[in-house]
């Protein structure tokens, strides 16, 4: 019998990624095509089919498709009015995807994805109550409960990124104020470090970097070095942070939080001081009970096995 | 064949109310102990087993027993050192009424019973995504995510109470400082009379109650009068509680928010307040697709009620 592979893809503002995933997590084909070089979302399904049709090694059969995508509804298979996507209003994904190979196929948004991948390859492997945090441009989530997603009943639900920290704080992309996403997130700490330069005089290297320059590797470079600005920007972060997870805890119960992305790769800055800020607010009953975990996928496969893993069911028989 | 009967029991500080219940939620016997006057748990099960077993009516069969109970663990079926009970430690509760009874026993805390008595018999018929809100003394809360109550990892998930609305806030019974239901409660609304009556000098009838005296049906009754301050308060409790309810929906992405327990049933200063609130903090994605209702649930037997409803896969058959 041929063993079966998922196709996983991962479509990003710039880049579209997919590979063939086995059970174990096995990548045997990647490839990654310039998303905003296809006009229609038609033809860049057709590319992807063309190309793993003739390139899925021998002996193994495809069983089924998963998506990654920002804004992608789990419920309707359709990518929903993406602002960083070439395709404008609803685009029927999976169903366009299901067309094309004859096979089921799943979306959901590239933070539900990750959680998916995580749990199936990665470090949440065995648990059934987990948060999975991405902290990249953005703060992404996806909450899993009791084994599932938490898809809600719109299929949109896990946005602890767009969740209030400061009512009336820092302006949002999604038009509100005071976001988390705002604060803890690569945009997130650049802002802060802004703000520390501005509020008081220590001495800092970042001061000799414009503000267009400024990102979150030069300020993971600078506390390094032990510079004061970018050690309490990251202080403030994990602050932030930590107080919101606390109340995440409150709502899921979760086992673990997992922190994946470019700005939780700055592991000693991140993960502890994070845990025990939310220690330090969480409620008595969860106390000491809710780890902090980086993620255990590697980087650049991540978004691509997490798509995959959106099919490992199907990859059990 | 004999028509089967859930067990309902409330177990409460003061009293503890239980019935017979069919898939209907017809109550075809009601009984009340006083909690306080079983010193060990075990007699108060004892006096339970007794009365119901001489008063099942003729042609019906005793299938399951559902507890709601404070610090009810519904993984363990354990309370766990509830502070208002008069039995210390842990509480082995469901073993000891399927040991009386011979039959399935579940236990849950109060407000996920009253979610799942919803569910079946109330406001959230037909709804798998919800969130129940229960107003009285504290806030409780009980997640209802695909169909399921959402218990978390260690059975204890889904205490909106105690998420942090202001940090450094009002002093709070759980050791902690700006939890919501130090604002969204009956003792909430009294805080803030207090609260506005020393801060501003509005005159109002409120200024003529001592604060041991002041609760919220004296500002409910005020408010109905037209009093300032009585009217300010609410306007505040519906303000704090539409904003940490947007937070709530981005989480979990309900279909519906309902509201029970004496606060809420100021439902023409609570119900379409608290919805404009959570509309204006609200992410745009979730705009105006999320309902706010009062239960539907007669207020004296929605205890009773949502503990039998927890055994109503078994009444299906």
């Amino acid at each position: 019998m041929a063993a079966p592979l998922a196709l996983g893809i991962d479509i990003g503002g710039t880049n579209t990624v997919f590979g063939l995933v086995d059970i174990d997590g096995t990548i045997y084909f990647r490839h990654s095509l310039s998303t905003k070089s296809y006009e229609e979302a038609s033809l860049l399904v057709d590319a992807i089919a063309g190309i793993v049709h003739n390139n899925i090694p021998p002996n193994h059969e495809l069983v089924g498709i998963g998506i990654g995508a920002p804004n992608g509804n789990y419920y309707s298979g359709c990518i929903e009015f993406a602002p960083n996507l070439p395709w404008a209003g609803t685009i029927p994904l999976t169903a366009m995807f299901a067309k094309v190979f004859g096979l089921p196929a799943t979306l959901t948004n590239d933070a539900n994805a990750a959680a998916v991948g995580e749990m199936i390859y990665g470090a949440a492997k065995g648990m059934k109550d987990f948060i999975m945090i991405t902290l990249g441009t953005g703060l992404g989530s996806g909450i899993v409960v009791n084994g599932e997603v938490l898809y809600g009943h719109m299929g949109n639900a896990g946005e602890l990124g767009h969740t209030i920290v400061y009512p009336g704080g820092r302006e949002c992309g999604c038009g509100r104020n005071g976001c988390l996403e705002t604060y803890a997130s690569a945009t997130g700490i650049t802002r802060t470090v802004i703000e520390l330069l501005s509020s008081n005089k220590t001495e800092s290297s970042l001061r000799n970097i414009s503000v267009t320059d400024l990102n979150s590797k030069i300020i993971y470079n600078a506390a390094c070095q032990g510079d004061p600005i970018a050690l309490e920007a990251f202080d403030f972060t994990c602050k932030v942070l930590g107080m919101q997870l606390a109340d995440a805890v409150a709502f899921s119960g979760p086992e673990a939080i997992i922190l994946f992305g470019g700005l939780a790769n700055a592991k000693e800055f991140i993960l502890e001081p994070t845990r025990l800020y939310m220690e330090d607010s969480i409620l008595r009953v969860y106390k000491d009970t809710v780890k902090i975990l980086p993620s255990e996928l590697p980087e650049s496969d991540a978004a691509l096995l997490g798509a995959a893993a959106l099919m490992s069911k199907l990859l059990l028989f």
